[in-house]
């Protein structure tokens, strides 16, 4: 079987534990419950897609958010995996989390599946070969900032990113059509991959939360980099902008990269 | 057959006109363009809600977005519809997008129908007999605002309300758990209605945003009031605060209503 055959098959695998925690214990008020609650299905998920990766390619390097393990992303092939991105939506039941699968080969990005088990939608792309939502082939927008709907991230976890965050939102409510803030940074990305969404920006990501969606968005035509134009960093935080070219010049060109 | 039971039809009837407009036109980059797309759709959808709302109740008045025709809802019976909720998302093909039939009698909302065609979620509440999303009862939730998760709008065609709106974001970003934004208001509303987020807010909303998801709200035990606490106006424009009684009183408690 192909790669991408068995990424998609062990997506949809994960995606089935997510939707099996509906409702279960969900009625948790006290963040220490919340928190065992997250780290449970996130930690099934990883192992999840530890055990069955690992199992079809034993030589890889497996580079996921629960254990913190960070095996070197830049030599061999490498799966970076984010088991449920949009925890806190996760939490809530809100119904907007994603599995996210990247694969590395010496430092690139070559293959990237995102799976939203809650719509059953499958986002994959190979280097060389496309972007497709569900099969069907896709490509960012050649939007205008100023028409451009934009994804924005609040870097939740890191208070010292809040001032800036909310300048860079305001900057680009003022710049462009509106935001959007879904609580996943891989489904939003994958929005923009498929032309959903034009723009999609965040101060602080982690290599789990972008790996896959960077195939994605590149093969889709777009492009990914960091906000003052430098590229991703595989192995640690970063920051993030993303989309269809055109947007993505412009916001450099109005300046908003200097906010 | 009972009213619920018509009301529901006839939304699904809306959601599948709404998906039939899948990818025939909307790569269309002029704003002009795009305009008339979802004019289209909104007009056809609310032509038909219409039709089939007033054949079965000839005697009610209809009150709906496209059209601006605002019939007394004071008196009688009164439909009170959004054709697409969420006509950004709409347009980008983003896939957040929802048909709002509320039914106002002698000026009190008495039944809430929502509809998401891209989820296939049908959201209902008539008074006295509970909140349910597709068929099963639901809550909302009873969170402190310490830990709410926040559904704000941007009023994105009232600049007027823009530092407000993002004044507004701020202080419930530094006093709750974090933000989301839909842009679809009664989306945002409905996911409040079920406890899967806490609270929501917007500067600006018309009646056709909120009427059936006040009553979903109400009855699934939580509280829908202006930002400064004033009851909600059926007959025009007005801000929104919405949630759990616990988070609302909280707002209150901690001043963010004097933003």
């Amino acid at each position: 079987m192909e790669m991408m055959e068995n990424l998609q098959k062990i997506a949809r695998q994960c995606g089935e534990i997510m939707l099996s925690a509906e409702d279960i214990e969900r009625n948790i008020t006290e963040k220490e419950g919340q928190k065992n609650f997250v780290t449970k299905y996130d930690v099934l998920v990883q192992k999840t897609l530890q055990k069955e990766l690992l199992s079809l390619y034993p030589e890889a390097h497996f580079y996921g958010e629960e254990d913190g393990q960070q095996d070197d992303v830049h030599s061999g092939m490498a799966f970076i995996v984010d088991p449920i991105d949009g925890t806190t939506n996760f939490i809530k039941g809100y119904r907007v989390s994603v599995v996210s699968i990247g694969v590395a080969k010496d430092g690139e990005i070559i293959c990237g599946v995102v799976y939203d088990p809650y719509t059953d939608t499958m986002y994959h792309a190979e280097k060389g070969k496309g972007a497709y939502v569900n099969g069907k082939r896709v490509y960012v927008s050649d939007c205008s900032l100023a028409n451009s709907m934009v994804c924005v991230g609040t870097a939740p976890y890191y208070a010292e990113y809040t001032d800036r965050t909310f300048a860079l939102a305001r900057a680009l409510f003022d710049n462009a059509l509106d935001l959007r803030r879904s609580g996943s940074a891989a489904l939003d990305l994958c929005a923009v991959g498929c032309g959903r969404a034009d723009l999609m920006t965040e101060w602080v990501v982690c290599p789990w939360d972008f790996a896959a969606a960077k195939c994605i968005i590149e093969e889709a035509g777009g492009i990914m980099t960091q906000i003052d134009g430098s590229p991703m960093k595989l192995d640690g935080k970063c920051s993030i902008l993303a989309g269809g070219k055109r947007a993505h010049a412009e916001f450099f060109e109005k300046g908003l990269h200097k906010i």
